[in-house]
């Protein structure tokens, strides 16, 4: 993977990029698939005496503990819910059908280590980026979690939610469909703090347009949202539009509904973004699906371990994706300098 | 307005792009603002003879009876909910205050007659894209309606809506809105027929990303969604797996939750999303903000005549996005020559 | 024509886009074409109040004096050194074969006026482009001329050339190669004065890369060479090498074989780059040709008024390709902030 | 090192690359500098099963040999003529100063590697790239040589010219400049045959825009022309225009001064271009320089054995850029299915 752009003179070390690999995916081995060899990331261009050099940095995570033989039944049966038959049919029987290439969520350890540069060079303008897990199964937060319990608790259950009851109760939900063969769906929030006015370049490349492009290319995300969102569907103007008030000498909005961003740029406010996530396609239970060389149906049941929801994994990714789109914004709206200061 | 890339050989009248531009707008001048002066649209190259030339093909829509003075008033006071306030602290205090900009609604006149011409290059393939109000004020439709009724109803109610008689609902909710100095919101659904399978370039060109990002460049969309979309994190595995079976020598699927996308590319059915367009936000109401130069609080109530509800005149703008982010991804990936036979 | 990324707060009126299109060519009839109407340039968009605004800039100059007519007998038959030919193959017979199209060097007007734009914002930050003639039909310049002389003489004769003596010359060649019914070709050289150190983005956006692949969308340009350039094919390193030496406090070098560019950035040094171009094809001696649709050899000799050099007229055109490729590379690296101070 | 858009279906064996990387350098340790570890490719993504998957195509060639002690003098002291001055300004201090980088010479080994299966997409369309030395320290070939001599001489001998007894003379001007610790320029010519007419989107993705853009991301590129060339600036229109003849059924030029590309496109004759490489600035000879850290001028001899001259090495990155620049090309023009047949 090569990350291009980035500023000469970012503090580096490969640790930083290891820890949020680390991170990446929840101790508890009762509600994520099996544990494969950590995941071990190497830098092979653009750092220098641990800092940025402003070359392009190139990281490597090899991929251990896959196995081909796994996927020996997927080479002429598609599974629902999975790329695996527009795959076949777009790339002409030619695509690597054993899984673990981009197609794969594989690919979110890659995002991880990138946004994990994305997250640091973001932090040296005061920016933070706060992801966590709004809802699964249909439960979901009663609140915006205040910054704080974002960052104490985050991290410290195995669904990356800031209410510790709530993720109890979110634990069960995973681990009842877990027994009944089955996956379960959900949405992660993210809120950014402290983004400048005017990040987003309309119309095209407007703030929220990139980060709905960068969050759809992440597997399994079916639906994107800012502030009130759909919600603002069923809203009244007078309701939905944020009024202006002076605080402290500074221009801020008595709600929120906005979400932080107006006509594609941020306007100094929080910005509030969800992503939904439907349920992982690959469950034990078998399900119709059809062989395609023998262009017949037949049932497929996923063997071995899978992911009985993909959420708890899914908060550093949507964190990394946000913090990737919005460090580009930046750098090409001129507000990140191109050499930093040591 | 210059569209680059469309294929040469394409049968294009100037008069197939000004009809759309004429349904753009309903008739009914109670439920939208005062009509302006009709768009009228030149071709000024990469038209000959009736046919696109494979040159760039550049359109002019004048903007006739934009009114400057109407806007003085927004020179230093900023309008809740709309960009002026982010665009004023982006650009230093150069950004036109007057409206009509590319942050106007006026910019969806443009969408559409570009869209006119990618809904033309895409039925040269057979692919077809519908749109149409799917809810409004938080009143939806009921089911997925006919592509036949979409076909014949939608452009003949001014809530561009299929179903008549929630047409005549949705109409009351928002003259009610209108009456009392306010706004409502509402939703976009859009479906793409005989989409062929593979359209979309995994990872981030995929046709949901490109899809996304191309409707947050409308003005005023807060959410997207495909398929069950938000719904899906609230489901099973089970029961969001669209299965596959064989139907006339064709694989279909038995439900369509993924709304036609899976891992980035078509799958050959129906592609079906939704767009959440917030109510506007130029409403008769005092609402709080603030007076830039003076620094200090106010109210203020955006005068003259506004769209109560932008839903109606979103239908075809959606329907344009929709028509040029799939006509680029299918020319992108040679699905489209880039010489059309006669 | 539309312009985007031109910060907000540049100081632009209309008159000074006119100016740089009423310069672009020579006044003296005999060796340029028939005059057409003249260039009358409109500001649609992305300028108020006199300065830039943010938005993209929309520019337009409507084609005067065209006379489709002239062009009937190239509906079948190719002129020589001409677009024509890989035109109507590329275009399936679709392309408008009257000329004045995007092939044409009327393109030529829109770069000048979207060059002189650029060369305002590049002035702000000190940096200055000059373009003249190098050479007509074989004769050239002795030396690098002084920026003085460049200013003040280049356009003060038809040849847009510094030396006046050497201009005489460049002018009886021209009107020789008239009056025989054929053309002459040349090469314009440009210096940019004040470069930043570190302009362009190594390996594939270099400064020298990027300036090479705008030049080349003029037409007739048929090579491309910073410094000594194809002469450093024939020097040795000890020679070519530009050695550093400290000049009043900066570092300088003694010579600037690498013209300016080193490793794809600037270095300091006033870039110098020379282009070639080809004898303009439009000649009045008659050439062998192909009747395209009776597929059988003829004889063409292009009537009308046509340059006989190009030369001159693209010397504006070559400062203003320059100009872009630089701006552009100066707003991506973080060197020109993107609103200015006024 | 990442391929993205390559068609799925291509035979491609990893074979096919080594073979590519083995003979880029000539075996002749004389005219070479030392011999490192030989490069070895490793493929980590896009082809399965010997055949390329329509996924990004991932190689890694590990940079074997190097020995950063060897830099350290370089620390604080810039080389003439290299990219260390420029890098360092941009960088501010922080670029990686061993050597070896992007900027390096070694990054045509990543070049070569990619080139080769640009090539081999090529010849699937019949298309056929052939490089070779055209001239070295100003000793030139008399006359185009023939694909023949080009296919079956260029890489026996180490200048990688075409013509045996020119090659021998041009490997005593480069062992002549190498015994007087200095170096030698010199030119690289590219043929490629059978190129279909209309390659190439004009204005700005030219085929001969593009090839340049690519081509100057050569390191010691000063110069690229095409057909005639800067010649063209000395010739009359009736001389360098080439006129149609047809010959076989075929549309064919009697000359090829256009060198295969007219108006941006490719015309169907065989394309020409020519790059001007400059002598390696790496000499045992000391020159005047600049220590940056104290601020006072000095003088560099570089150690270590180098290039005396780098065109033999630069035969197989011309042709490599120029076919994936085509490549790139074709695949935009739909001239090149996605899929394979196999």
């Amino acid at each position: 993977m090569t990350i291009d752009g980035c500023p000469a003179g970012l503090p580096l070390a490969i640790q930083e990029i290891q820890q949020a690999l680390d991170l990446r995916i929840p101790q508890e081995s009762d509600v994520v698939s099996a544990r494969r060899e950590p995941d071990v990331v190497e830098i092979f261009s653009g750092v220098f005496q641990n800092h940025t050099t402003g070359a392009p940095i190139t990281l490597q995570i090899r991929n251990k503990g896959a196995k081909p033989s796994d996927y020996e039944q997927m080479r002429d049966v598609v599974r629902p819910g999975h790329a695996d038959y527009p795959a076949k049919m777009k790339y002409g029987g030619f695509s690597d059908y054993r899984g673990g290439g981009r197609l794969s969520g594989r690919m979110t350890a890659a995002f991880v280590a990138a946004g994990s540069i994305a997250i640091k060079l973001l932090s040296q303008s005061g920016v933070e980026v706060l992801a966590y897990t709004f809802s699964i199964g249909g439960l979901r937060l009663a609140t915006l979690p205040s910054p704080v319990a974002v960052r104490k608790m985050t991290f410290a259950n195995s669904m990356r939610c800031p209410d510790e009851e709530v993720a109890e109760k979110m634990r069960d939900i995973v681990l009842n469909a877990k027994q009944e063969g089955d996956s379960v769906g959900g949405i992660v929030e993210c809120t950014v703090l402290n983004l400048p006015v005017g990040v987003g370049e309309p119309l095209f490349d407007a703030l929220d347009a990139e980060l709905a492009k960068i969050l759809f290319g992440v597997p399994a995300v079916k639906g994107v949202e800012f502030g009130a969102g759909f919600q603002s569907s069923r809203m009244r103007g007078s309701e939905n539009n944020d009024q202006y008030v002076i605080e402290n000498d500074r221009i801020v909005t008595l709600t929120n509904n906005s979400g932080g961003v107006l006509g594609g740029m941020s306007n100094g406010m929080p910005l509030v973004l969800r992503v939904a996530f439907k349920p992982p396609s690959s469950i034990a239970r078998d399900q119709k699906t059809v062989n395609l060389s023998k262009m017949e149906e037949t049932t497929l049941g996923v063997k071995g371990r899978h992911d009985p929801c993909v959420v708890p994994k899914a908060v550093p990714v949507v964190q990394s994706m946000v913090a990737i789109a919005i460090a580009d914004l930046m750098l090409r709206g001129g507000m990140i300098p191109r050499v930093l200061k040591s």
